[in-house]
C-alpha cells in the first residue's frame, strides 16, 4: 500500500518541526509499525510497552519522544509522537482522488440540491429537498431523508442513515451502518399497554465531529439531539433522544446515554459507559470503561463503577474487600481475648443479655 | 417543521379529555419544549427539573399535570401530560401522505404477493414468496429473505434486514439496520473446534412491537423466537436464539438476552441489562440499567447490579462500603482497650497462641 | 419448512456413529424441538432443565447422552447430542441451492476478478480490484471496497460492509449490517482538539470465522487487525483497530475489546465483557459475562466483576459482603462486654486518649 513518494528525514523533521538525530539524508517511503517497517520505512516508538519489538525493527529511521540511545538509524525527535503520526499518515496517504458525480445506479430526487463536486455512488438515495455542501461523498447504501442537510467535505461511509430533516456540518465522518434520526425510545401509556410518541425533533450535528460504526442517535421528541464540533463517537454507541453533548467530547465504543442527559466540553468516556436520564455531566469529567452513572457528575471528576463514585474511593474499596479477611481475623482474635478476660473477671457467659 | 393546522385551547382540552384553566380562545398551532415554544406553540410540563425552563417559556399554552398559579397563559390540566403530548403530536404531526407503489428501481420477486398500497422503495430487496400486508412501507435498502411475511400497517426504516421466513405482525415498526433472524450463537465442539449448528428456526414478532436501530434478534435453531404483542426495544438490543419475551415488555438501549431465556410480561429493563441463558424472568419485574442477571427472577423483583440482586440490597451493601473505614476504626479502638485490660490482667501478648 | 426426506433411526444412528435403543424401523422427515415436534420428528434432549418437555413430547424419536427409561420412542444415544444435532441439520436442512451469477442489478467494478458460481444479488457493491473466491455469496447491500479480497465458500449477509484492502479467508460466514474495516478511534490532541490519525492499516480474518450481525471490527491504525482461524464472534461485538484474536477463540453478544489487545487460543468471554487497551489474555482464559479486564490475564484464568478478579474471588466478596451484618453484630457485642470489663476495672470512658 505504500505510495511512490519518497522524503528525507531531513525534510520531514523539517516538516514535522522536530529536531533530527543522526544521518539526515536517508530516505524513506513509507510509514509502518515497529514489526512491519523494512528499511525504506518510517516507524514510530511512544509507548514503553513496544521496547521489545524496538529492539528487533528493521525501520530505516523512527519518530520518538526523546532521543533512543543505542540506535543506529536516524530519529526524528518530537514532543508528541502520535500527532507526528498523524501528518506522516496524511503526507504518506493522502486521500485517494475520485471522479466526482452522481453514479447513475444512485437515486437522486429532484428538489435536491447537490453542490459542485459532490460524489454519490451506486444504490445511495438522496431524498426531496436534501441539500448536500461541496466535496462530500456518499458511499452505496446511504440514505438521506427528506430535507436533511449535510455540509461541505463530509464523508458518510456506506449503510449510514440519515432521517428526515436531520443537519449534518462540515467535515463530519459518519462510519459504515451509523443511524442518525431514528426515533426516540419514548412512550406513554395507557392502561398498561405503550402508546407511542412521535418523534418530531431532529439530531444536529456541528463541524467536526466524527460518529462510528453502527452507533445510533436518536431524534429529539421535540427539539433536538446535539452533537456539538469535535465531539469523536465510537462504534456502537448509543445516544438518546434530546442528549446534548458539549465540544471536543469523546466517548469509546459502546457507551449508552439516556434521554435528555447533557454532556460538557472535553468529556472523555470509556467503553461501555451507561448513563441513565436527564444528567448533568460536568466539563472535563473522566467517566472510567463501564461505569454506569445515576447521578450528576461534577466538572474535572473522574468516575467508576456501578452506581459510578469517585474512581479513587472504588479502588480503595476494592483494597478494603480484599483486606476483609483480615479484618475477621482480628474480629475474631478480639472476641478470644475478651472471652478469655470475661472468665478471669469472673462474668458468665451471656449474663449481660439478661440486664437491661 | 410546524404544520399550518391551528386550535384553540378550549377545542384542545376537550380532545385530550383534560380541563381548561384560562382563555380558552387562544390558537396554538404547534407543539415545542419549554424553550423552543413561542406565542403559537402549546408545550407541555410533567417534571420538576424543567422549572427553570417553565419560567423563562414563551409559550402560547401549556400541558401540566395540575393547574400552575401564577401562569398568565392558558392551562390544560392533564392526569398523564405524557398521554395528552402522544395525542397532540399526532395531531399536529400526522404520518406523511406517501403514494405508494413499488419503485422502479426496488426489487420485488415475483412470487411476492403484496396488499394494496404497500410502498416499496429504491433498492429495497424484497425475496421470493414474501407477504406485505396493506399500507406497509418498505424503505431503501430493506432486505425481505425468502417467505417473510409482514403485516399490515407496518413500517420497516432503510437497510432493516429480514431474513428467510420469519414472520412480523401488524403495526410493527422497526428502526434502520435492525436485523432479525440472523443465525443464532450455537456451535458444538469437535476436538477443540467449533462446528456449527445450522439454525432452522425462525423469528416471529407480534403486533404493535417496535424494534430499535441496529437491533439484532437471532432466529431460532429449531422452533422460533418469539417476541409478544407491544413489546418495546431500544436500539443496539442483542435477543439471542430461541428467547421469548412477554407482552407489554421494554428494555432500554443495548441490553442482551442470551439464548432460550423467558421473560414475562410487563417486564422493565434498563440500559445494558445482560441476562446468561436458560432463565425465566417473572411478571412485572425490573432489571436496574446495567443488571447482569445470572439466576432466575421472580415476578415483581427489583434487581441491580453484577451478579444482580435486590436493588434494595445493593444500595445497602453500598452504604456499607462506605462504612468500612469506621467499622475499622471501632476494630482498633477496641484492640487498644482490650490490650490495655489484658496487662492490667498480667496477660502477656501472644500467651494463648501457646495454649491450645 | 421440513423436506421430503426421510430416514430411519436406524440408519441415522448409524450415520451419527451413536447407538440405537427401540425400534430402528421407525422413519423420521425432520428435526424439531421437544415441544413443536410431532410423531415424524426426530427430537433430542441434552439438559435437564427440559424435563417437563420431555415427559410431554410427540416426537417420533430421540437423541439423547443416556438411554433414557421408561420412554416407548426409539432413541440414539449420543455422547454429544449438540454434535449429532449439527449433523442432523446438515442433513435435514441443506444448504438451499441457488443459480450462481452476478444479477443485473448489482454494480461490479469491471477490475474485479470472481470466481466461478460466486452469487452476487441486486444491490451489492463489488468495488475495484476485489477478488471473489468459487461459490461465495455477496447479499444485497453488500459493500465490497477496492482491493477488498474474499475466499471460496463464504457468505456475505445482507448490508456488511468490508472497506478497502481488508482480507477474508474460506468458508467465513459475516452476518448482516457487520462493518469491517472502519477507521480506528485513535486521535491525537492539538491544543484540546482531536486531530484524526488516519487509518492505513486493514483487518485481516482468516478461514472458518463467523461475525455477529451489526458487529464492528475496525482496521489496523498502521499493519493490521487479526482475527485468527476458528474464531467466533456474536452480534453488536466490538474490536479495535490492532487487536489480535487468537484461534478457535469465542465472544458472546456485545463484547468490546480495547486497541491493540492480543487475546490467545480458545479464550472464552460471556456478553458484554469489555478489555481496555494494549492488554494480553493468555490461552484458555475464561472471562465471565460483563467483565471489564484492566490488567493482563494469565493463561486458563476465569475472571469476572469490575475490574475483573478471579471469579472465585468475586463470589467469596459477594458472600462476605452479605456476612458484614454479622459481623458488625459480632463488633456491637464485643464494644459492649470491653465496656463492661473497663467498668469493672474501673477505667473511666475516653481515659486512653489521654496517654501516648
Amino acid at each position: 500500500m505504500s505510495e511512490s513518494k519518497a522524503f528525507s528525514i531531513e525534510a520531514l523533521a523539517e516538516r514535522l518541526g522536530g529536531s533530527l538525530v543522526g544521518d539526515g539524508s536517508v530516505s524513506v517511503s513509507g510509514v509502518a509499525s515497529l514489526i512491519d517497517a523494512g528499511p525504506t520505512d518510517l516507524s514510530f516508538y511512544a509507548d514503553r510497552r513496544y521496547r521489545r519489538q524496538l529492539a528487533s525493527t528493521k525501520a530505516g529511521a523512527l519518530v520518538a519522544r526523546e532521543p533512543l540511545p543505542g540506535l543506529t538509524i536516524p530519529q526524528i525527535v518530537h514532543p508528541d509522537p502520535f500527532l507526528a503520526l498523524a501528518s506522516l499518515l496524511d503526507l504518506f496517504h493522502p486521500s485517494a482522488s475520485r471522479s466526482p458525480g452522481v453514479h447513475e445506479r444512485a437515486w437522486v430526487a429532484p428538489s435536491a440540491r447537490l453542490a459542485p463536486d459532490v460524489t454519490v455512488l451506486p444504490f445511495a438515495y438522496v431524498g426531496e429537498e436534501v441539500e448536500v455542501g461541496a466535496r462530500t461523498v456518499i458511499h452505496p447504501g446511504v440514505f438521506l431523508g427528506r430535507g436533511v442537510s449535510v455540509g461541505e467535505d463530509s464523508v458518510l461511509w456506506p449503510n449510514v442513515v440519515i432521517r428526515e430533516n436531520c443537519r449534518i456540518g462540515k467535515r463530519v465522518v459518519i462510519h459504515p451502518g451509523a443511524v442518525l434520526g431514528a426515533d426516540g425510545f419514548g412512550f406513554a401509556r395507557r392502561g398498561g399497554k405503550f402508546v407511542k410518541i412521535r418523534h418530531v425533533g431532529i439530531v444536529v450535528i456541528e463541524d467536526d465531529v466524527e460518529i462510528g460504526a453502527n452507533a445510533a442517535i436518536d431524534r429529539g421528541t421535540l427539539g433536538r439531539t446535539l452533537i456539538r464540533r469535535g465531539v469523536k463517537i465510537d462504534n456502537l454507541v448509543h445516544i438518546a433522544h434530546n442528549v446534548e453533548v458539549g465540544e471536543d467530547s469523546a466517548m469509546a465504543a459502546q457507551v449508552g446515554i439516556s434521554g435528555s442527559t447533557v454532556i460538557g466540553k472535553r468529556v472523555i468516556m470509556g467503553g461501555q459507559v451507561g448513563l441513565v436520564d436527564h444528567l448533568t455531566v460536568g466539563d472535563e469529567a473522566v467517566l472510567i470503561a463501564q461505569s454506569g452513572v445515576i447521578g450528576d457528575v461534577p466538572g474535572g471528576a473522574t468516575l467508576s463503577g456501578f452506581p459510578a463514585r469517585p474512581h479513587r474511593e472504588v479502588l480503595k474499596t476494592v483494597a478494603e474487600l480484599r483486606g476483609l479477611d483480615r479484618l475477621k481475623d482480628r474480629l475474631r482474635q478480639l472476641e478470644k481475648e475478651v472471652r478469655a478476660l470475661r472468665e478471669l473477671a469472673g462474668i458468665a457467659d451471656g449474663e449481660e443479655s439478661n440486664e437491661p
